[in-house]
């Protein structure tokens, strides 16, 4: 019974980092290093690599997800990393320090990648992105992808596109690794690969769990399984859009806390449902905030609506008191309904506000009537006294 | 028919400050310096204060509101101010600049006390603020009224509570004016006085315009006063609040940007409602961010509700990258139902934002159960993975 951590942490004052021997004054038993290597559904038991065989009533999956890595020669040279937990970060930080690395390449360009650009950066590599594609963080449209580029190369970190991994080898004289790509080689002290993830569903598939459309293991609202008696939260499941109205694949860490609490919930007998998201994400990439809500237009197509969009070019705070910090925002809407299905901003700051305000709007299924004359709490400091949400709304509004 | 500005300036490109002459070639006449000293309902015109009569179709009543001035001998001394208006800032200016001003006294402790305060520091004068109450702006919770008067004090502005102003005389040697108060006198070169506003109603009630309980012009959803050809927008009219469903006064710029407008759609045609309020309002004071929204405890018992509150301390950002900075949030619910009512925040970075998202919430009724998991674009840079929002919302709800 007390294998789960749950309702335990319910108290935000109790959310820190624990040892295994904290968590045991709790009722909570933690066994780190160890791997689960087989389930037995007849019996419910699990096979730990210790050779343990532990009892359970009720099973969580929380297995995450596996760093999508390229397949080609050199990935297991010293120096060659992947950035998957906080062990990969450690080593990575050691190494930067023991080698005297001065140059650092990375591969993808997700927001991980622009992430780990600034860190890099800001630890004194010289720092390249390599990327097959046009424009970073695809998940973004063009015109934010540029400000994006812009805002990499403003700071001195490269950016190679079209470029495809061919191999890895060991450096010369000048550095300690070889990047070889489809278009020539690039010497550099270090390779990260952020090629972003996928669903660890080893376990779940060989006890039978069904999986979903996307490939990872299909959930309800409660956070069961197909299997009565197996819950899964976090990277390793599904989750329920409520603007798309289906089950996709999004492992973001604050996903995985929400679920996590709600299978808790359940297990110890206080029944609720995960309510969805409505696909929030943000990142910092150096004086930019970032974020992103809702469908796209290619998504929302696909999911039956009807979209239209508009960008507008606006101020975080009140044009009179700006110093010329710039904010872009794009609202998209469904045509018949008017309803907003998603919005994307990028700016010097107050973008990620925006886009948290217009989540709550998503969340209640706001149209674009409303969300153009909604209250916010207007101060020349914080944004104009009509915002660029106001604006955006309205004027897409018209454009229906 | 062409005597409003309501439609012309739908496009934001637009919205700029014009010159009457700019407005005359989008066909909207603007008289500047010219009073309506008597309206005819009857015929249909207005007397204006240059003898001239003119005559109107539909009538807009944007008066807006009156200082509140204390009745104390010396108030027409120089250097003795109010802040209504753009004249009144630009006359303040001239006048420290041209006396060499060093000493400022505020009178009142109000949003605008507040901003002021701030903007007399940074022009390098020694600022007091003299309040007949305990604790600055009592819009808000004395926890955050308390953390708002550190950062006065911390920025050398000078707050002394519990003190009426008797008289202002003027100065002696060593100041221009003297403030006489219940509690002794205080030397200073210049006096603000800051007491809030009244909507100014004189014409209103002339022509036999209903008033509300508010004292202020009553009007309906689309703008419409008692009489159905004149129109009210702005200070000197009441506003639907959403959560308390009843119409209060409530003079802010971005409300009546947005009366303004709606009366604009209506004039012209294409009809409006306004949505109304939920009453988020913000300022900045120092480093610090101050907001609000929806309804106190007093006022939501007032409304038939039966709040339940909690205060937590967070982060404006993630507790990993953060400096140490401050965030204050205090939610309020209905007991009962689980609805938000308000919320109330003060942070160093970050308050604001969170009151705009929550006002989304409010604006659309969402209860604590949805709060406490609504998606949010988490990234470090911008919050925990549990936001102050969740772990606020979650409290509360576990205390219904």
């Amino acid at each position: 019974m007390p294998y789960y951590i749950g309702d335990v942490i319910q108290d935000e004052k109790k959310m820190i980092a624990r040892t295994p021997e904290q968590f045991e004054k709790t009722g909570v038993h933690v066994k780190l290093n160890t791997r689960v290597e087989e389930i037995d559904t007849e019996r419910g038991t699990v096979q730990l690599s210790n050779n343990e065989t532990m009892p359970y009533d009720t099973l969580v999956m929380g297995t995450g997800s596996d760093v999508f890595l390229p397949d080609i020669p050199g990935l297991g040279l010293e120096g060659v990393f992947k950035l998957k937990n906080l062990t990969d970060a450690i080593r990575i930080k050691s190494y930067i320090k023991d080698k005297g690395c001065r140059k650092a390449i990375i591969l993808g360009a997700g927001f991980i990648a622009m992430e780990m650009s600034e860190a890099l950066t800001n630890l004194g590599l010289e720092t390249r992105i390599v990327y097959r594609g046009e424009l970073p963080v695809k998940k973004w449209d063009p015109e934010f992808s540029k400000m994006i580029l812009e805002e990499l190369i403003k700071n001195g970190v490269g950016f190679f596109p079209h470029r495809t991994p061919v191999a890895i080898e060991k450096g010369g004289t000048r550095s300690l690794l070889r990047l070889i790509t489809n278009e020539g080689e690039i010497e550099t002290d270090l390779i990260l690969c952020a090629f972003g993830v996928k669903p660890n569903t080893k376990l779940a598939e060989e006890i039978g769990l069904q999986l979903g459309q996307t490939g990872a293991i299909k959930v309800n609202a409660s956070q069961v399984t197909s299997r009565e008696t197996v819950y899964a939260v976090g990277d390793c499941c599904e989750v329920f859009h409520r603007v798309s109205k289906d089950w996709v694949y999004m492992p973001l860490g604050d996903i995985a806390n929400r679920q996590g609490r709600i299978a808790g919930h359940n297990i110890g007998n206080y029944p609720m449902t995960f309510p969805g998201i409505v696909g929030a994400q943000s990142f910092k990439i150096f004086s930019l905030d970032v974020g992103s809500t809702g469908l796209d237009e290619k998504k929302a197509e696909k999911s039956g609506y009807h979209p239209v969009s508009t960008i507008i070019s606006g101020t975080p705070i009140a044009r009179s008191m700006s110093k010329g910090q710039k904010l872009e925002l794009k609202l998209i809407a469904d045509k018949y309904s008017g309803k907003l299905l998603g919005a994307q901003a990028v700016g010097q700051g107050g973008a990620v506000s925006r886009i948290n305000t217009l989540s709550a709007c998503l969340w209640s299924e706001m149209n674009l009537d409303e969300i153009g004359y909604i209250d916010l709490a207007y101060s020349p400091s914080f944004g104009g006294a009509w915002d660029p949400i106001h604006i955006a709304a309205q004027r897409l509004r018209r454009s229906l």
